[in-house]
């Protein structure tokens, strides 16, 4: 990675805030969409591919698609060919947190050595296997524990997570849920 | 994948019933800790490591670890290196509904053909840029378009999405939402 000036833990702080003003200037281009097409494949296993979505006002897509398999674990009577759901998921929260200490630390000029995270989510299947109905299908609670290491003061290092934190789209989602619709065609 | 008389839908149809009772005998079997460590690269990107999970009482482990890059889009000032954590949660989304249609059509004596699906998860950005605290960081709503195909007749092959949607642990968290709680330590 290339390191200018402009550079600070591998953001283009110069960029980022541009593309914050540029925003402000114009808030129509920060509606995007973003995309995940799935096919089933036998029993629990899937394949998503992930490429296109929509932003800054037109469609756009990745440089490359991308494939991931899920299935369940033989555990649970799967093939394991992939994680599960519910791990992805635990993915998505640990790096949508990591993304934004990455930007937070730049644009308050502290350069970071190392971030790491385990995030851990406990889930009786009691509810998903349809035997306890009083018991959720997903995670009773999700566990975030995370080192932050940098050139800034431990109260500084916990401030850019703690932003980080309240401006992320996957913990919005987890701790606050969303609207989703589920429309089926028969073919 | 060997078809046996006790396969149906690539689902080992007998296993499937016996963990069922295998769960009801011993529901401490049930409990399941899911997990994901995340080491941040540069920037926003980041790469998350999937392989031990706790569960049937015991320490477990998938067949193979796995490792997946996530990263913000060049778009968002990204380098691309990987789909965005919000990507991945509608990856997670589909494979969930998908591998408990597979399991439930198999349960139901269906044959499948064909299950196919599109997530997209709408997001005005300038709620988690900081530039409008109105706006929610997450999505705004996540619209699932499923198509399924099978030995059933319609009305049969919708009550099984249905099922898998009513049991789907990502479908609870991600309208429901759960509790996450973030422990950091500064290295």
């Amino acid at each position: 990675m290339s390191m200018t000036t402009a550079q600070r833990n591998g953001v283009n702080v110069e960029a980022l805030f541009g593309a914050l003003d540029a925003v402000r200037a114009q808030p129509e281009a920060a509606k995007f969409q973003f995309r995940a097409s799935n096919e089933w494949i036998s029993g629990t296993h899937s394949r998503s591919r992930i490429h296109g979505f929509f932003g800054l006002g037109a469609e756009q897509t990745h440089r490359d698609p991308h494939e991931y398999d899920a299935d369940h674990p033989e555990q649970l009577v799967g093939t394991d060919s992939g994680p599960s759901p519910v791990e992805f998921l635990l993915h998505a929260l640990a790096a949508c947190i990591t993304a934004g200490i990455g930007n937070i630390a730049a644009a308050r000029g502290i350069d970071l050595t190392r971030v790491h995270s385990t995030v851990t989510g406990d889930v009786d299947l009691v509810g998903l296997l349809g035997l306890d109905d009083s018991v959720r299908n997903g995670y009773q609670a999700i566990d975030v524990s995370l080192t932050i290491e940098g050139d800034a003061g431990a109260d500084e290092l916990r401030a850019v997570v703690e932003r980080s934190v309240a401006r992320s789209a996957v913990y919005d989602l987890l701790t606050n849920g969303t609207s989703v619709q589920v429309r089926v065609e028969v073919g």
